[in-house]
């Protein structure tokens, strides 16, 4: 027996009609590109989305087609971004911050037809347009008094090119699970691969997020998404943002600490989101200036862990609650947030933070579990590692053209390549890339742990861990080390300085020092490569 | 294009799964119907649920069959409830407030299969058992112990009903758009009328409810659901207290001052809602005996209109923020709540009282518009009236076995009988009832705001105003008074009265005193037979 509610399709640009309807006066306010604080609101932006999508099917796009973006936060790519799903058309989010072999390769892979752009990407756009084969028009995101002249062939000035249009337009009515949007994993191996996310999925996702254990943000919030639109999803902020009416603070291109110190506390921001880094620049900023964040409360950190040292001073110095997270372009992609439970709230001191270097629990929409190799579950104990999978209406089925295959376990569950801990109340702790763990007699050895001790050292420069063969134990932990300039340290000396930290079998069968360690694009450490470097070693014979 | 996201339907029982897995050990504290306080927690309820799920299965009940309660808010009837939403059935929480012939008339129209009824309510069943035509068990929500002599056939108490099961369980896998609950609205005519709602409605109706700027709750907070289970899908109460996992305090039977008092602070209650009676009550209570309320922060008021002398008592004597409310059966139920965005935010006093009156905005997913009577928008004034309509995924589009006929505009809204004005900011208040407001001219007069200014009139016990069939305006206000006891005041001396407290065409045409103005059941006025009495009334001819 079917219930007997109204149907009303999950859609995306319906978040931009409720800000538009309930919250129309509440302002965007953007560091542009060309400069200046630019100002404006919900009702006009919605306004210019439906100009934008009025002017994409002009141009002959059609519901399902890709339209890329290759932008920073602006009011204009929050435009365009509703713009695009307004008109039933899926936003590609190009991470400008990728080679350009990889950019290539994703744009042409999602065959996107419109290419919208911010002026700084003008140059690089200028060197890869004749192998960018879809693409059939650039839109950049400026006025025509900023229009540069370019060798771009069939690129237009974003403002004049929407203002032909009325804005007088009917969303496209799409099925909820229809595509949205897509953005690519940039794997640490083999090519990216494109996660297609649904109406449904964005709009779940956010109706999660905002949740007062999650981002907890309402209409009374200033925010000020940092992540940028083409990480991961932007963590939800086009759409948490408006769906709860918060006045939206848009940094643009400048992500340095003066720059966001500066929007911070002209707009009153109160939440704010991005990665590490980011804030490393901002604190070091506060430092050096003796400044003071005077209106903001919270900030969500994640993409990568959180330094203990980094949440102690935003807490400490700066009266900011931390929120650590974790998800995964993959998971639309919150997957859990360290806020705290009645459990934890009460905690103050280290025993706090012990808990906020957890990476959290998740809203309901997402599951959890972690398992052995086998697929069996393992205990929530704080300390029995798996393989962490999770499951939900907004973690993704498959790649796009079904690239990597079959992706999900018997039970629909997706496994993140992360391994974890769950403790008794939920809270998730990252330890190790699944494949980056050492599995010695059937346990596991986090290799991170390892490293996170070993370059506590002081003669040590960098520490990597990686697995190597072993007869009877399968695997054994060995400890490859760049050592400080000039500093003339033993392996024994590093392995006695790890001793009675963790466990005595953790301990690493031998060291081996090198004068580097291989590192990615983005600065991790490429441990395949290591492990092909030490293809061949063989642990020292007792 | 389709996108690619798991398929993750949005099932109720995904709730108390959610609520089991990581806030397991979250407690269910009950005064129970038999006396004492009862404490269960999440996980132990979710496997009772399951206990009733496979109990009813073995009964012989299949997906979409309906079940009926007849019960009191205890962690009794939250594992029932979800045991029948889990086995794929279809709870029907019924009103024991209504007339006993109603009772009957709902159970059969619903078919009820089994009904779950507690121990106060048995010498109802008994006396109507015969009558209920499609129940095939009573099951008492009580133990052996409690369990008393009974003439119904077929009665068995609920713990030894489940206990004869495991509780080891997999929830049915119901589509999302399959009926989950199922309530009857009490209308002033005709027979009652059945709402159906669906798993999807449910789950995105509680996503709605708890975010900040609607309930507002956590897992920090302690919830206590005074608004019964049977009352409108019980605020989704049963459903958000558990996504949050927020510890859940159950009153029972008992929701008189001192009982709701003593819960309150004894088990440190943060959050509580519930219509106007109660607080009466327990306001009433406070004030003869000093008490405080000590670790409540806010109360959400609906059900009816939150009399502005209870906004002020609760937020300046007690510190507890009062949340207006406004919803119906017909929309799961919740419409709008009157929290503060930034416009109102900083607002004191009477002007803050003034804005708290309103009934408040909707969250994203409920649409919201007035429109005359030809179904053209109104302007959002805070003054223009028009007929209030909703849309949204957990609004009904029609009623159970089609009563009604078809209910939705050609948009597709819901016309929810009310009539309201809309202010800039969005927030919306009730003026009347559609069927009870006076057309004049072509413009609406509000019969509620004639009588609110009327029995302000120190002679006045009672006011009703009806519209009088008028050959130049179509209709006109004519304002019926029950005179208080031994006072002897004219129709003159009372709109002398209201003579600058209303626009001058506002004034009713004349008074007509009456022994007794008619109620309902529920104390509401019964302006239906009112027009009845005045059917013939003429004005007097000037």
């Amino acid at each position: 027996m079917l219930g007997l509610m109204q149907d009303w399709p999950l859609r995306c640009h319906r978040i931009i009609d409720h800000a538009a309807t309930f919250h129309g006066s509440r302002e965007i306010v953007t560091r542009s590109v060309e400069g200046a604080i630019h100002r404006t609101t919900y009702s006009q932006a919605r306004r210019n989305a439906m100009r934008t999508a009025q002017a994409l099917e002009a141009h002959g796009i059609k519901p399902g087609d890709r339209v890329g973006t290759l932008a920073w936060n602006t009011w204009r790519h929050l435009e365009v971004w509703y713009g695009i799903v307004g008109c039933g058309a899926v936003y590609h989010t190009v991470n400008p911050r990728l080679f350009p072999d990889q950019i290539i390769y994703i744009v042409n892979h999602a065959e996107d037809r419109v290419m919208f752009a911010d002026l700084t990407f003008l140059p690089l756009l200028e060197k890869i347009a004749n192998k960018l084969t879809t693409i059939e028009r650039f839109v950049i995101l400026t006025d025509g008094e900023h229009m540069p002249e370019t060798s771009l062939k069939n690129a237009v000035a974003y403002e004049g090119w929407i203002a032909e249009f009325t804005g007088d337009y009917a969303w496209k009515e799409v099925d909820e699970k229809a595509a949205a949007g897509m953005c690519y994993t940039s794997g640490t191996t083999g090519n990216p691969k494109g996660v297609v996310y649904t109406h449904r999925s964005n709009v779940l996702h956010s109706m999660a997020a905002v949740q007062m254990d999650m981002m907890g943000i309402s209409s009374r919030d200033v925010v000020m998404p940092v992540v940028p639109m083409f990480h991961a999803n932007g963590w939800s902020l086009a759409f948490s943002t408006p769906m709860v009416g918060a006045k939206c603070v848009m940094p643009g291109a400048r992500m340095d600490g003066p720059a966001i110190h500066e929007l911070l506390e002209s707009e009153g921001v109160t939440f704010t989101a991005a990665v590490p880094t980011v804030w490393l620049m901002l604190l070091q900023h506060l430092e050096e200036t003796g400044a003071k964040l005077s209106t903001l409360k919270k900030v969500v950190i994640g993409g990568s862990a959180c330094p203990r040292s980094m949440t102690r001073k935003f807490q400490d110095n700066y009266g900011v609650e931390v929120i650590h997270a974790w998800g995964m372009t993959e998971m639309s992609p919150l997957g859990s947030l360290c806020t705290l439970k009645p459990a934890y709230a009460g905690l103050t001191g280290d025993v706090l933070l012990d808990i906020q270097e957890k990476q959290g629990h998740p809203p309901f929409t997402v599951e959890m579990k972690i398992t052995d190799d086998a697929g069996n579950p393992q205990p929530w104990d704080d300390k029995t590692y798996g393989r962490l999978k999770v499951r939900g209406p907004a973690v993704t089925s498959s790649y796009f053209k079904g690239e990597g295959g079959e992706i999900l376990d018997a039970d629909g569950y997706f496994d993140t390549s992360d391994v974890a801990t769950m403790d008794a109340e939920g809270y998730m702790r990252i330890t190790d890339r699944s494949k980056d763990v050492i599995k010695s007699g059937g346990e596991w050895i986090s290799s991170i742990d390892l490293e996170n001790i070993a370059v506590g050292h002081p003669d040590v420069a960098e520490a990597a861990v990686i697995g190597i063969a072993h007869p009877k134990w399968d695997e054994r932990p060995l400890l490859v080390i760049v050592a400080k300039e000039g500093k003339d340290v033993s392996g024994d000396a590093i392995i006695d300085f790890m001793r009675g930290k963790v466990a005595k079998w953790w301990l690493p069968d031998a060291v081996a020092f090198v004068d580097e360690i291989p590192h990615t694009a983005t600065g991790k450490i490429q441990k395949t490569t290591l492990r092909d470097q030490f293809r061949d070693y063989a642990f020292p014979q007792d």
